[in-house]
Parts: C-alpha cells; sequence; structure tokens
C-alpha cells in the first residue's frame, strides 16, 4: 500500500504542533487517524474506538490497537510503532508516561469523552487542541479532489436514474432503498447518510425518516438529499422533483427562487470570500421575493471524509474561503402546510473562483 | 404512540438516581435516550448530536434538541417540556443554570466530550454517573424480548437461505452484500454491524472486512457473522460453512470443538452464574482438545438496542447473569495458516435457565 500520502499530511500536522508549541498530539477521531493513516475509518459504535495515533514532533509516531486490527494495521504503520492494547486507556497512559514523560500532549477534547481525558490524563500534560487536523483538512490535495469528483460523478448519475423510479405508488421508504442499492451496486461501500425522501409536507420537515406509508401520488412534489460514500469519500447532492403532468405553481415559484438564490451564492465563491458572505447571497437572493424567513437552514457545509465538516457556510462562520475547498450550497424553502423546495451541489473553490462539481 | 413504556422506564430511572444522591441525570448516549423516550435512536455522526434528556427527581423531564426535530419530538414528549436550542452546550446550560441551580445533575462521563463537559458543567454541580441506564437497560421487559425474538428469527431465516447464495466464484463482498439486501427487503432498517465474511485464513481475523477479490472456491470454508437491525433491535449470529463436497478433517474437528465449547456454556447459563463462569465453560471444553490457546476473544456480549452492550461473557467480569438478559455465546479458533471456525447464538436467560433465541 502506498503510504507516503499520509506520511505527508503527518508532516503538515508536526508544522502545526511546533506552532501550537506542542510536542506531539494524540488523534482519536476515526476521520482524522483514517487522513493521517490509512487505518480504518470506522468506530465500531461511536463508544467503541478502533485505534488512537500519537503524531510527534521528533516524528517518533505510533498506532494504538487492539489485536483485532494488527494485521491490517501492519500494512500501513511500521511494524515496531505499533501498540497493541489490551485495556486502551490504562495501557496507552502508561505508554504515554515513559515516551513522552512531561511533555505536551494535544488532545481531541470535543472527540474523547470525558471518563477517557480524566483517566488518560493522569500524570500527563495534555493539553486540548481541537480543530488542528480538521485544518489541513479542509484543504483537499489533488488525490482528494479526484476522489471526491468520482463521488459526485456517481451521485450524479444516481439522479439522472432516479426518476426511473419515480412513480406514482413508490413509497419514500421504497425510494430510499433504492437509491441505497444504486450507490452499493455502483461502488459505494454505503450512503454517506440516511437518504431524505420526503414528499410533499414532509418535505417541510428538514430530519424527515421516509416512510413505507407515503406513496408518491399523481401531482405530487418530493424531495431528495442523499449521498454516497465511493472510495471513502462523500458525495451530498439535493433535488426536488414534481411528479405527474400539471407542476403547481406555487412549486414552480419555490423551484425558482430556490435555484436562483443557489446561483447568486456559487457564482459569488472565489478565495477571500467568508462562509457568511456566501450564506448572505443566498439570504439577499430570497429576500427579492420577500421568502428569507422560509430559509430555516445554512447554506452548507464543508464534504470530504466527513458529509459534514470545516467550512460551514452560516451566518455565524466569518471563516475565508480558499483555493481547494469543498462545499455544499443547498438553499432551501420550507413551508409548514406545504412542503419545501432544496436543490444542493457540490462546489470546489478553485484559485481563480469556483467549479460545481 | 403510545409512550407510556417509556414513562415506566424514566420512573425506574428515579430510583437509581435516588439511590445515588442525585437530584437528575443528563443523558446524552443515543441509545440510553432512545430507551428512555423513544426520540431518536441515533445520531448523524458520532460529534452530531441530535438531542438530549434531563430526567429529574420531581418526574419535571425535559427533551432538549435543535428545530430539525421539533416535530418528531412532540409525538413523544410534553410539548411544553421541548427545549429547542441553537447552541447546544450554551443553551442546556443556561437553562439548568435555571431549572437546576445548584442541584446534583448526573452525567454520561463515558459518552460526552471532554470539552462538552468542560463547558457544560461551569456553575453547575454535575457529576460523573455512567451506567445508570445500561443497569436497567441490561435487563429486558417483555416487550423488548418480543422484538429481540423477532429480531432473531428474521436472521435465522437469513441463515436458511444464505446457503444459495454461497456459490464457487460468488466474492465474500457480494455475500455480504446480499446478506445486507435480503435483510433489508424483509423489514430490517440496516444491519446492526458490517457483516463479516470471511473465507479460508480470512477467518482467522476477527474484523476482516469481505473482499471483491475473495472468491468462493471448491472446497473452501467461510465465515459468516451478521446481524440486522429489525424494530430497532438488533440480531447477532454467526456460522461456518464448508463449501464443495469434500469437507475437510481438519475443519469438521474444529466446528465440532467449537459447536461442543457453545453447547457446554449455553448448558451452564443460568441466574446466578457470573459471566467469568460462562466464559470458563468454554474454556474448559476447548482445554480438552488442547485447543484453549486458539480461542482468543471472549465468549459474547449483551444485545438489544446495541449489537454490543452489557453484560460482557468475559475473563474479566464477575457480573451475575439475571432473568431477562439476553447475551450471545460465539466461542471460536483461529488459526494464522488455516482460517478459523465460529458459532453464535442467542440467548435469552430464564428465571429457570435459558432459552436460545
Amino acid at each position: 500500500m502506498n503510504t507516503e500520502i499520509y506520511q505527508k499530511r503527518r508532516d503538515a500536522l508536526r508544522k502545526s504542533l511546533s506552532k501550537e508549541n506542542l510536542d506531539a498530539i494524540l488523534v482519536s477521531y476515526a476521520s482524522n487517524r483514517f487522513y493521517l493513516s490509512g487505518f480504518e475509518l470506522h468506530d465500531g459504535q461511536c463508544n467503541e474506538s478502533s485505534g488512537h495515533l500519537l503524531i510527534t514532533q521528533t516524528g517518533q509516531d505510533y498506532l494504538f490497537t487492539d489485536s483485532r486490527f494488527y494485521e491490517v494495521a501492519c500494512t500501513l504503520w511500521e511494524k515496531n510503532r505499533i501498540v497493541i492494547y489490551k485495556s486502551a486507556v490504562e495501557d496507552m497512559r502508561l505508554f504515554l508516561k515513559d515516551t513522552m514523560g512531561s511533555k505536551k500532549i494535544g488532545i481531541e477534547s470535543k472527540t474523547v469523552s470525558h471518563n477517557f481525558y480524566e483517566e488518560i490524563s493522569q500524570g500527563l500534560n495534555f493539553e486540548s487542541s481541537d480543530g488542528l487536523i480538521e485544518d489541513l483538512r479542509i484543504i483537499k490535495d489533488a488525490s482528494e479532489i479526484s476522489l471526491i469528483e468520482k463521488s459526485a460523478a456517481l451521485n450524479h448519475t444516481m439522479f439522472q436514474w432516479l426518476p426511473t423510479i419515480l412513480k406514482v405508488g413508490t413509497s419514500e421508504a421504497q425510494i430510499a432503498y433504492g437509491i441505497e442499492k444504486y450507490f452499493r451496486e455502483h461502488g459505494a461501500t454505503q450512503c454517506s447518510f440516511p437518504s431524505i425522501v420526503a414528499k410533499n409536507t414532509h418535505a417541510a420537515r428538514p430530519h424527515h425518516e421516509p416512510q413505507e406509508s407515503a406513496l408518491l401520488t399523481e401531482n405530487c412534489h418530493i424531495l431528495i438529499d442523499a449521498g454516497a460514500r465511493l472510495n471513502n469519500y462523500c458525495s451530498d447532492q439535493t433535488r426536488t422533483f414534481w411528479v405527474g403532468a400539471k407542476t403547481e405553481t406555487r412549486f414552480q415559484n419555490m423551484l425558482e427562487q430556490v435555484q436562483e438564490a443557489q446561483k447568486a451564492a456559487i457564482n459569488l465563491l472565489h478565495p477571500g470570500l467568508t462562509c457568511r458572505e456566501a450564506h448572505l447571497a443566498a439570504v439577499k437572493s430570497f429576500e427579492k421575493h420577500g421568502v428569507e424567513s422560509a430559509f430555516t437552514h445554512s447554506l452548507g457545509h464543508g464534504i470530504g471524509i466527513d458529509v459534514h465538516e470545516e467550512p460551514r457556510l452560516s451566518m455565524r462562520s466569518e471563516r475565508v474561503l480558499k483555493a481547494g475547498m469543498v462545499v455544499t450550497v443547498e438553499p432551501g424553502l420550507y413551508y409548514g402546510d406545504y412542503g419545501g423546495v432544496r436543490w444542493e451541489h457540490m462546489v470546489l473553490i478553485t484559485e481563480d473562483g469556483h467549479k460545481v462539481l
């Protein structure tokens, strides 16, 4: 396996450690661990870790895991720097005491449990240092952009195919399962999140679970938000369809307002723009039609190894866009008595502007 | 929706709070939250919570969530006790300061992040109190037993069907996907964990990922460990099959030793036995054949809303079995040069012994 890319990322992280005056960082968040090592993108359950990395200023890095993962670890990591634990916290703490002494170790305090922190930090010099790896991951390298493009391309072919199953009598749940099968049978390992398939008023619930009992009827609308994980990278797109011959004017107007707002925001995207400005571009577009209060969420989010990652295109983020970021742009309008329309693209920020994937 | 069962569980938890001298507990672990309220079994990602519960001695309980879940929450919880937050930690902390003052609030310190704990506990009287809800969940009530039995029954029908796809030339990955489709098309919402499908030596890796390139050949063996989530409850079973006409003696011997050890352990299961004793029953059976060192993991685990929960049938657990517990019993033998055999049943502990599901 080619592990050079991981080495390069760890070397980049060492520069961040230096800036933060940290001697090392203990990496516990699964996506960060995978980004830096290729080792196990997933944990068993949220309370079951597959392992941790210690990335050090000196370059003497370690991978901690349990015996189940030893063989896989050996394909990605120097054998004599793999530490197999039985009791994760206890064994790691003793090892860190030996190797790090009183040196300053960063820890992902937004990821590790309070209990884990309390136990592992005894007699050691830990310091909360969230976001260091996320700040690297926010700028995608060429290999990542290529993988995200492939994942987005699969999403496009799914949405081209999808209308063939949008028939009167088909349920939301059947459509969601059809999407999952399409992704899986075209190379994806899983959906990057549970698909949202929401008919009429259901589409006004941003977190609707597809129902067996909600069937497509002649002249209804259906919002579909779906993504696949292909070669470990996520895609995420939303479309809203009219089913039937007689498209309602209200739906058509909503759709046009949403697409206009999306276009306004996307056209503005370039290095130097703040996330807040991107969000406001969509809001301003909605204001022209007096419908801004029906746009109830933020404009979009970064996407990559996680389906939701930095940056957040929201009112509350002053973060500045840079080339290599990949974000979703997904304005929507929602009315409890009628339903919702959302339209979503994935967009790469480029040196001279942006590229819709 | 019938929410009486959740009320009953919360009342049971109040008794635990009283014993622990806690005025309340903040419930953040998704499975515990669901058990006590029916609200959202899943979080978006491990770092994205769908909400929290505050269960109090006085019976004035609250559900905290964000606006996406408001409608769903209203179907399960008294409207005037739903708190919608924008910034989860900040808004909850202010609310708790108002309602709880300096009263003692338990927190699931093995679940919440260190950062969450540090921020929410400012000016409040929090105390780590892990396991209180898990201690209730460990004894399944009648409705849960019925659901687990249905989930186990689906697992049985899957394994009855499975041999029809165990053909020479089929890959591990195809089999895993076939299992997932079978479960989904028979009512399951998902696999309860990624299926393990492991041919020959692959079966010696307890955490093998099914491969596209590993094809069934004439006279090979294949270990399959799979489970479904049906009506929110998990199943989990393992079988190991010989593919081809000429079953090897070595495989046959391993299979007999594993099934003998499983039988020895299951026969012993009854209220009063410790988890350690159950594990040792399998070890002793393996010792008769001098193969105990090839049994490299613990005997089993509790199963219910989580696929892995308490109790753990391991050397390190002195916990005593009680009627209403449901555990897996899954001894195995693993040889790096040959592969592995594992056989797994789900077993309910009953008043007078046990019942294999």
